[in-house]
């Protein structure tokens, strides 16, 4: 395993991804826990997607196979969604379109667990978690009792890479830095705040946004993944410098999103 | 089948209308999709009416004889969740409480196209879709892919009247004017803001206003549908043109309709 | 049954309990309704506690057995979520980890009533309800159709007191002013503001913060639920004295919530 050392992402980059995200209206189809279904819609509308919450076993594969990308997130994972899940991957897979995996919680808990390894093995375009969450996916133990993580992200950061050479995916470990990575190349964004993880769906509505930059099948897969982490991380860093806490954290950096100037990102390389 | 010219709705009906929905607090029974429940709630609560989301099999029918109003949306339907439709839609025609159906994203997913072309056998007392849903609920073809409405609501028009001379339900097909139709008078209804189309469960929350709105059992009921579009979109457009964003939108909106002087409606007739 | 006169909590106890929270910053397995799931963990997140949903059968024994409290709300009831309750619920016990009951709606909707009686059987640590549920809990009949509160917390005070005797468990009856008793010894706590009632969920995030309040093992259960009262009725009053509606009730209520000093509450014994 090559380790290599993490570089920042041009804002440019992210620049042009988000204006090609907002030309295009991507249609993100999202399957993902009932505790953040709402923010995490509204993440995609202020971005520039048109998101879509269809969940019964019987519409999933139909709408999976004409979306322009799919979210799974496992966070409130359950028979029904299990089913549900396995259906659309399958759909997506077989009409070409990426999917996103969120591995809620995994590690500590061995049904979902063991449920995503079983996902990696269908090919996730990308990966988002946190640092115990990649951790473990990656095989290794962790000390985490859940969503929150009590490893930093760097210490993930070789957990990453294996997992991204392990799987073909770009894998995002995020934290107080996020790191991005192809197994190769590997970005370094610390653009975010503390205060985002006093607010439920941060790293869920991440992994939705992840969705939404890779559904433009031009471009470069890696850089789409770190765009969308830039501006994610740097309209939730903007908004917690601004706010008093954690509930007017909300409709602000729903607001920066939905008002973001792709130019701005320009000015915000480290 | 005949093409009425929309005229405008007098404020002075959908001032009325509001008072009496705040003196009775209507209990209102939403079978609703899951993203959206807790916004609906609060655009409930804010009307003035008395939101309930009762899901069990064991309860729905028990529950829906009680209420004043039913809501019924099909946005995240699963087969428990149909089960649970069907026993409350039946157990609300026995007891004579009138209920709304919104068909979210029907015409592009045949699991619930056919579910609710069996629900619309069941009299509706009112229907709200945007252009698309309708267009399909009355079974033309529509270019829509889901939740976005690819049709514009004046085309749909025609679709509504047939809808509503088919089944009588009051329709309401919304976008940026909203039409109100009973298949002989049709109201326009032009206060809306693009801006609620970023915010999720707009037209889901403008659905159970519908149902908060028709629970009343005196009073015309092409009124009182015309009545809730107006008093959402009214507050709607308020609140788009003072915030700078979807996010701040919200918190402003449930505010308006809070603080909502009917006199207020009476000065807005076009 | 004693009936005993309600005493003042002082400001000193509420803030010790606090501060000794966020000192903790306790797991919370949320097993509660569907509406309130977001603004429940957003709660939780700004009083310093750490939430987690998880549902399935599978994993709620695994979880509910490393969590600090377990919360158990029966607003959107349905078969599977009944038996994943009955699993954690179990585990918890065996565990030694404490549990609150939020028996949303019991008393009109047969079906969660009585699974709420079976419940009352397995030993919880505390029960939050308005008026009528906890009429309802103790076996008095009552005038409630719902969630709304028919009697005043008042008049639910003696059974209040009698459901405590019966089950060991402190109980909290909340409305204009909340009661908290052990049995014997009772909290009158009138720091709350009518527009709560115009938000979904603040009830339901009430009995999410006992839970957070209670995992503290050492330190008095009673004065545990009284703290968690007072600390969200206070924060509740001062939002709902700043705010002009209840849309923007809910990020001002969640920033005081993350900003409280304790000594703040010391200040404001009655």
């Amino acid at each position: 395993m090559t380790q290599t050392h993490p570089i920042p992402l041009s804002g440019a980059i992210a620049a042009d991804a988000l204006a090609r995200l907002r030309e295009r209206t991507p249609l993100i189809h999202c399957l993902t826990n009932q505790v953040v279904q709402s923010f995490t819609a509204n993440v995609l509308l202020a971005l520039g997607g048109s998101p879509a919450m269809v969940v019964a076993r019987q519409e999933v594969a139909e709408f999976s196979a004409i979306a322009d990308a799919l979210l799974v997130n496992v966070g409130t994972l359950h028979d029904e969604q299990r089913k549900a899940i396995s259906l659309a991957v399958v759909a997506a897979n077989q009409a070409g379109v990426p999917w996103v995996l969120d591995p809620v919680a995994v590690g500590g808990l061995s049904y979902r667990t063991e449920f995503c390894r079983t996902l990696l093995e269908q090919g996730p375009a990308a990966i988002r978690g946190n640092a115990s969450e990649i951790i473990a996916l990656a095989g290794k133990t962790t000390s985490g009792r859940g969503v929150d993580s009590a490893d930093v992200s760097l210490d993930a950061l070789s957990s990453a890479l294996s997992l991204a050479q392990q799987t073909g995916a770009v894998v995002a470990v995020t934290g107080d830095v996020d790191y991005v990575t192809d197994g190769r190349l590997t970005y370094a964004l610390p653009y975010g705040s503390p205060l985002m993880t006093k607010v439920v769906g941060t790293g869920c509505a991440l992994s939705a946004a992840v969705a939404a930059f890779i559904a433009q099948k031009d471009g470069e897969r890696l850089e789409q993944v770190a765009s969308a982490c830039m501006v994610m991380a740097a309209c939730g860093g903007m908004a917690a410098a601004e706010v008093g806490g954690p509930g007017s954290f909300v409709p602000r950096f729903l607001d920066l999103l939905y008002q973001l100037e792709p130019k701005r990102l320009q000015e915000m390389t480290v």
